[in-house]
């Protein structure tokens, strides 16, 4: 769909989309360029670079991708850290209840964060519940229902807008983790009225490695929302350096100064989504996913991605020579990712990938499982990135 | 002293070390090497390239600059996002006492940080005091001292030795912002006994625009720390997954995916200090800054740096006409930069800068006096940064 705007590891099928995505060559270049200013203006790069705009840039550049409002979404820190000021945020909403509602499969960091706060918050208790309790669970000790969007395991996707209804219907607050949907499937935060989101820009965004990521709420919360980190970039007047903070909207997020050549990375990456309609994005992605995983099951994977349900942008299988059969692949120029003890992941974005090479995926994997060459091969456990 | 290994802004003499450092060439190829290993090995640049490592990497060179060992360091996030976690934790420590004494010139993103604390930590309040009143202000009521150690106008430098030993005796924890000494001063963090220290690299570090900050802690406090933020970069085992949070020491302060581009930046630029003496290069900062004051004394300036006292590496003179002063100097290639309402500050790093360049910037200062031009100057008012 564009491929032409990547540059893709050479003599490699690239399915790791959903945990880095590859190069934009316009990212690249918008990395040049503050390398450049740096260089050339220094401390002037400020003005002449126009760094001073760039989170605000960025924000509203990101905004369409989310079904957001221009004012409602602000990127600087990690989703972690953003993920705690979302949370604090959300909890300081709904002061007289106590509960974070979450799942037990939910993105482990999420949950780390979430634990954190109790430790400075000692009312506040956490209960990670089964998915499949997650409605009953829902009541009215609950102040804030923490979610991830799509299922970094296994790509099944909540209905965002169905559980944003029945959690405002029982006064709970939302924050969305959005780091496997993002860019992959459409979203649409302000229209179903979601809370809070946070998310990663290096998946499916394409931002590179560490991007910065995201943080929204919605403009209803914007004019009486506290900030538990309130630093000088989120100021109205940041350059005065008056004695008093003094913040509005969606900039009280903004805490130190940003993060310039990774947020530049970003500001270029995005590029690539000018004219991409997420709708038409999944559309593909979803008709793609669906040939992997019936073709999977026929060389009786067990596949653990549901193709009859929503979904995000990967599909999983587990084998229980999961690491092995992995590395085997990576050699063989197929680079797909392992999650202990048994799984794997594959992303065909059709963004830059396409038939041809979910047959050559497929080929390479049926060569291996035909010859049980992989099992041959005594690698050693190696770590993997999310 | 090291002027080979940088790139200076071709035809200016640079003075505004203070807030931005100039680009060293190791900071480019670094960054260079990670947009590579993005481009070619994609998500495999986590091993490849070594992004797993560079938190850490960075952290035990950046140590020694710091006096202290290298567990007691970790970079990561902004300076802002960092004090909030050194406060958060040093309150923590001190649990029977709801003070955060601070002067009331202190850098203003401290303050808001420390003022943002108390939305959500309500028992907890700021006393903002003068400088000369700190000492007669550390009561029994104090939990944390939270000081820059050296002034971001005046570049007057508090005796970090001496005020940490008086708050130890008065069972008060010490967070001091390092951002304005770290690279231009020697410091003994450990020696002293420093509680906690967060800081800049971006200025005297040269780490690049919006390069990740640090964050100290002394050993003693790294088996009972609480970080507010805990992330999977954080966990002992990030790629395990794990559902608890299992963190020990230092690298609690990791939270999320470490902003890479920007990392290695600051990889890069850390090399120019090796073989550095910051006790040289602070002693040369000295003389050079104490020729720059008398001169300016000379020239009748109203200088508020003082040469009798402890200071930075930068000076600091007050003018009627500061504004369209600093706009004349950086258009005659002179690059100092401008506080609101009517300071300048011009820095002479002698890691890049020499007698030569002091006497160029006074030429030019003298004949802007008195040819009174910078006066004819209709300058637009600008924002410029710490």
């Amino acid at each position: 769909m564009k491929k032409e705007a990547f540059i893709l590891p050479h003599d490699q099928h690239y399915f790791c989309g959903h945990s880095l995505g590859p190069m934009p060559i316009a990212a690249k270049k918008s990395v040049d360029q503050t390398l450049t200013a740096w260089e050339k203006d220094a401390v002037l790069g400020w003005t002449n670079d126009a760094w001073i705009d760039l989170p605000h840039h960025v924000s509203e550049k990101l905004a369409p991708l989310l079904g957001a409002q221009k004012t409602e979404v602000m990127v600087g820190d990690s989703t972690s850290v953003h993920l705690f000021k979302a949370l604090m945020s959300a909890l300081n909403l709904n002061p007289e209840r106590h509960v974070i509602l979450t799942t037990d499969d939910n993105f482990p960091t999420d949950n780390y964060i979430a634990h954190g706060i109790t430790a400075f918050k000692p009312n506040i208790t956490i209960n990670a519940v089964k998915p499949e309790t997650l409605l009953s669970e829902m009541d009215e000790r609950v102040a804030v229902l923490l979610l991830t969007h799509v299922n970094y395991r296994d790509a099944h996707a909540f209905d965002l807008h169905e559980i944003t209804k029945i959690a405002h219907q029982k006064n709970i607050i939302t924050v969305w983790d959005l780091s496997h949907s993002v860019g992959i499937m459409p979203l649409h935060l302000h229209e179903v009225g979601a809370d809070f989101a946070v998310g990663c820009t290096y998946k499916y965004l394409n931002g590179g490695p560490g991007a910065p990521s995201f943080i929204y709420a919605h403009e209803r919360h914007l004019t009486h929302l506290i900030s538990p980190i309130q630093g000088w970039m989120g100021h109205q007047r940041p350059f005065a350096f008056d004695a008093d903070y003094e913040s509005h909207g969606i900039a009280q997020y903004l805490s130190g100064t940003p993060y310039l050549l990774s947020l530049r990375a970003l500001a270029g990456a995005l590029d690539v989504f000018d004219g991409v309609s997420l709708d038409t994005l999944h559309q593909q992605s979803l008709e793609y996913s669906t040939i992997l995983i019936q073709a999977l099951r026929d060389m009786g994977m067990d596949v653990v991605t549901s193709e009859t349900h929503s979904r995000g942008g990967h599909v999983a299988f587990m084998h229980p020579q999961g690491y092995a059969l992995s590395r085997a692949l990576i050699e063989r120029g197929i680079i797909v990712d392992y999650r202990a003890p048994d799984l794997i992941r594959i992303c065909v974005n059709p963004l830059y990938l396409s038939l041809g090479d979910i047959h050559d995926c497929l080929s390479q994997l049926r060569l291996l499982i035909l010859n049980q060459t992989y099992l041959a091969h005594s690698y050693q456990k190696k770590v993997a990135v999310t």
